[in-house]
């Protein structure tokens, strides 16, 4: 039996080259947005709304009664009441909630995949590495692991996490490429050195200045907030 | 003293998202336009006319009496002589000639970059690593390494490229760039093992069936063909 075929792709711009019809599409956006998705859901949100612009954000928000967040080069924007930040979104503050949600990179892309021909998108990130991986074997469908890169510009922190999937799911599926290949070495290469390896990217340094070091250390820790986002009617819920 | 930006880009699709202004940009295909660019200038073409379409290719062919040559897929184009192996390219054939040449990938990126607004469009492969890496040194100014990809989609080859300027050249640029990053670190892990490593991509086995395993083989062997090809007045001459 001829196993699925999984892709990764390395920036947003790369996304039309690939056939995405029927296919799972895993959105990930490792500093922040996919991280803080599985932590809200983990932590007993009723669902997340990503949307593709502030103003959006704001109506939503309004018309649910919903939590609105979101970041714009790594800062809350204003209009908004929370930001991108994992740590936002303990259980305490967030259960039974609906979050509102609007990323630089991350839901922006969960948007081009809407309108891909996928059959269904999902979200992943360290925080929720095994649940990604078990949903991928299960549905036994073709994959795109889709990075959602920095402004359309290639990042490791991305790719690392395809590659932590392609390490754990390769055998399942048929892979001849190279972003793939790719991946998954850098992830055997860092897999143990992760947290020193992360201050060395591009994205850090942008961060960093914000005082936001603990945060992306969480958001390369696996299975934190071991869950699946699946986007259904509208918004990502526990799948 | 600033030191100039180097920046990698791993599709053509990304190529508008850095600053090329003034800038050296550096086209790379290693399997095989740049590789056989280099070869035919090193063993005495007069210059190489690169040309985006077959029609272009017929008619500067005619109008310089040139060889025309050119592929798509791996295979000659029909209408035109010659193809994309270095191997054809023999000083006893080579020399004094003027050679029109279009590719899939790499004349294609070519003309994207002679419309960014750069000041220099060299070509690099393994074959000129060294012609390109002194070149970069001595010019000083920022550097877009742009791999030509497959169809737009990430390829490894291009990136191990990348990677081995980069280890070349680093310490006299600024370089905060998770592709470059990545391309050094793949290039690190593979160098002694290019030989062996080429056989996992997704190029080599597309190309293998066309009997190529030598031509990839000299494409991946450093300095064989050590000179610069610089763009100037339409042709690539020994810069």
């Amino acid at each position: 039996m001829n196993k699925p075929v999984l892709h990764t792709i390395l920036s947003p711009k790369l996304l039309k080259l690939y056939d995405c019809n029927n296919a799972v599409v895993v959105i990930i956006d490792v500093f922040r947005a996919t991280s803080t998705i599985a932590t809200a859901l983990f932590n007993g949100a009723k669902c997340i709304i990503p949307v593709d612009s502030v103003e959006k954000c704001i109506a939503i928000g309004a018309q649910t009664k919903g939590i609105t967040a979101g970041e714009r080069d790594g800062k809350v924007i204003e209009g908004l009441q929370y930001g991108n930040s994992p740590a936002e979104y303990p259980e305490s503050f967030i259960k039974g909630k609906t979050l509102v949600l609007t990323t630089t990179n991350g839901t922006k892309l969960l948007h081009i995949a809407l309108n891909s021909g996928a059959e269904k998108v999902i979200t992943g990130s360290f925080p929720n590495l095994s649940a990604v991986c078990d949903y991928l074997i299960a549905e036994n469908k073709n994959v795109i692991l889709a990075c959602s890169a920095w402004k359309d510009k290639f990042n490791l922190e991305d790719t690392l996490f395809a590659g932590a999937v392609v390490n754990k799911v390769k055998e399942h599926f048929t892979i001849h490429c190279d972003s793939s290949l790719m991946a998954e070495e850098m992830y055997k290469l860092h897999q143990y050195d992760m947290l020193s390896f992360i201050r060395s990217l591009t994205h850090w340094h942008r961060l960093e200045k914000f005082g936001l070091e603990k945060d992306l250390e969480y958001c390369v820790t696996p299975d934190v907030a071991n869950i699946l986002p699946l986007y259904k009617n509208g918004a990502l819920v526990v799948g």
